[in-house]
């Protein structure tokens, strides 16, 4: 072999100590056991028919995750805004217009990323901060802009609010617009039910509700939106193709269609994370983390802790902003958390940023044990600041 | 809570029987025991100061694997095919013209990923196939087209062939263009000196020779390839904006811009690659992968199979192109190898399909005795068609 002269040396890395927090932010989580494990299985590939069998089962753990009996649904290889791009990239031509009402930064990424493409963008905004729209709010922007699309988040976590979505489909079809759903926190976590509510295209994210890694994000299509895809004259981003990935996923048939190799592990952790989904059931899921946030917020209340969204049918339960009492700054709050319980909840973002800290009870920590350790260290820590709070 | 009715039922997924084959496709390899330990390391978050660590030991790690001292060198979040989206997308703007030398299926790749940005197309082909370009022939091409970039695959595992490109970068230069290159399957495997050859932009992927997971792909650019990311007037796909991520990963300072969540597991694992590539050290890993393929190429010749690639300086180390005697199936040999001998290649693709089985001996499967067990099991394979071959 010839010789080469190496012009960067080889790198040194520190073995640094790292304490493993709690995962209580408003996300990543936690990893259920179940899915740590399903990390180290056997590396697949393409040429191995175990490869097709996982994807074929995620396929049908993706429907009832979304509650949808659509053909085109599947997993996007990358983090939640990757499943953000695909939707908005392969649904939403050129020159058309969506309609993004906006409450928090994932509103703003979506415009962000639609104009990327040509799509004319247009907002509105809730009455007041940190609350939802109301239907009717929708309609009459509907009414005005006659959009080819609506896209609407879900679940906010950058503020800390549920929009009201059942029912929203048929409104926007009757103006002639499609429904665009982020479900990145809020899917497993909240209800929702893409075909009974008339979403046309969803997404979602692993390493939230569902206590898997980030990296790989679920996307459903109705059979609307899969008719608007097939007959597009525009191309999205190859990465991000529904008809290439379509034929990769084998939603139609049997096309063992090669588009980008898949990643093994993440294969295999959102398949454990979509079996134990189904195990626990959707039902129980909801009404588990529905009741821990309610034990949460009661308990924060008396630590006497102030919500950011002031309207309790406002409030997700996946994710929960909170004031901090006067004096205490937002970023030194969760880092004295983290030094002194080793919990790890996330400070505002966008809207909430230096307004609220961000506290994720999700998948494997949406647990009254983990709610009831949060919110007294949580005060422990406001106290040591203020000891009338810890007291009250 | 409301109650909402399923409309989808919780699925059954089976408990299938796998048992893991020795990975010698094309890719992906095995993981190195350290890179599936590294999966299972804790969850950690953009809240973490733990996750900014790992990505400033990634870049450093990349930088030695590519060999370049850029400041513009991080992971994508997703497959080699977003690297290759990434690097197109970023560096070549719409009307601009994009040389593809087209020798196999990823330099095709390039050439629909182009398109789909308005990038204009011009390829070339080498004189015979399962050869590689000359750089008189890459000279020719250059002057007759005055691209804006040049694209070209380093190491082609859909050919096996590996594309000289040492001194390429000085000749594009000369013509205007940037040189841009896919080196998912040889970085690590084969000599690669971005700085010193020139390279403007390359990309990778950690499921080949780094012996990790898919779904990150190390990116590469040059000083003069950041200056033209950073004064272009187009927009690449939001999650592939080199402007957005050179924030995220810190490569200029302290910024921590939120982007989007990368993936724990993928990130520790990276870090293990690229930390045992740095101990093993580069000279050492090329000189590995070319000792393992030079014992691999000449059992397989005692054995008698016949190689796709005919001039042996085309061959390269990573990927072996191998023809079947004739009247063995190639779909059928790679099925009873894995049956009979659990051993996992793969099948022709592109140019190769249908010609030739292709066998990677790539970064924990590049050793001596993976080479011997491989060679010798696929001349039992062939064997049981031709005993003939077997006993040569």
């Amino acid at each position: 072999m010839a010789s080469y002269e190496l012009t960067v040396p080889a790198p040194v890395t520190s073995d640094r100590q790292f304490s493993k927090p709690l995962m209580c932010g408003s996300g990543p989580s936690d990893l259920l056991p179940c899915v740590a494990e399903a990390l180290t299985a056997p590396m697949i590939s393409p040429a191995c028919a175990e490869y097709y069998n996982v994807m074929a089962d995620i396929r049908v753990g993706i429907q009832y995750a979304f509650q949808t009996r659509s053909k085109l649904v599947l997993a996007v290889s990358g983090s939640g805004h990757a499943g953000m791009e695909t939707v908005i990239s392969n649904l939403i031509a050129p020159g058309e217009l969506l309609l993004v009402p906006s409450r928090g930064v994932w509103d703003e990424k979506a415009k962000d990323m639609a104009r990327r493409y040509g799509i004319k963008v247009e907002t509105i905004t809730t009455s007041e901060p940190f609350t939802t729209f109301s239907h009717e709010e929708l309609e009459s922007a509907l009414e005005r802009y006659r959009p080819a699309g609506l896209f609407i988040t879900h679940g906010d976590s950058s503020t800390g609010t549920l929009q009201n979505i059942e029912g929203l489909g048929d409104l926007c079809h009757r103006y002639g617009a499609l429904l665009l759903t982020d479900t990145v926190v809020s899917l497993g976590a909240e209800p929702f039910l893409m075909d009974s509510w008339g979403v046309d295209g969803a997404y979602a994210a692993c390493q939230k509700a569902l206590s898997g890694p980030a990296g790989v994000a679920p996307v459903a299509f109705s059979a609307v939106a899969e008719a608007k895809i097939n007959s597009r004259s525009h191309e999205p981003p190859f990465y991000f193709d529904m008809k290439l990935l379509a034929q990769q996923w084998n939603c139609y048939d049997d096309t063992f269609f090669y588009h980008h190799t898949l990643s093994s592990p993440l294969l295999w952790a959102l398949r454990a994370c979509l079996s134990q989904l189904a195990r626990e059931s959707l039902p129980r899921a909801w009404a588990r983390h529905g009741a821990v946030a309610a034990r949460f917020h009661a308990r924060l209340r008396a630590h006497g802790f102030e919500f950011l969204v002031r309207r309790p049918e406002d409030r997700m339960a996946a994710v929960t902003t909170l004031q901090l009492p006067e004096g205490l700054g937002y970023n030194k709050f969760v880092a004295q958390l983290r030094d002194t319980h080793n919990i790890m909840i996330t400070p505002g973002l966008g809207p909430s940023a230096g307004a609220a800290v961000r506290v994720g009870l999700l998948g494997a920590n949406a647990s009254a044990a983990v709610a009831d350790r949060v919110a007294d260290a949580m005060a422990d820590v406001a106290g040591i600041k203020r000891p009338d709070i810890a007291s009250q």
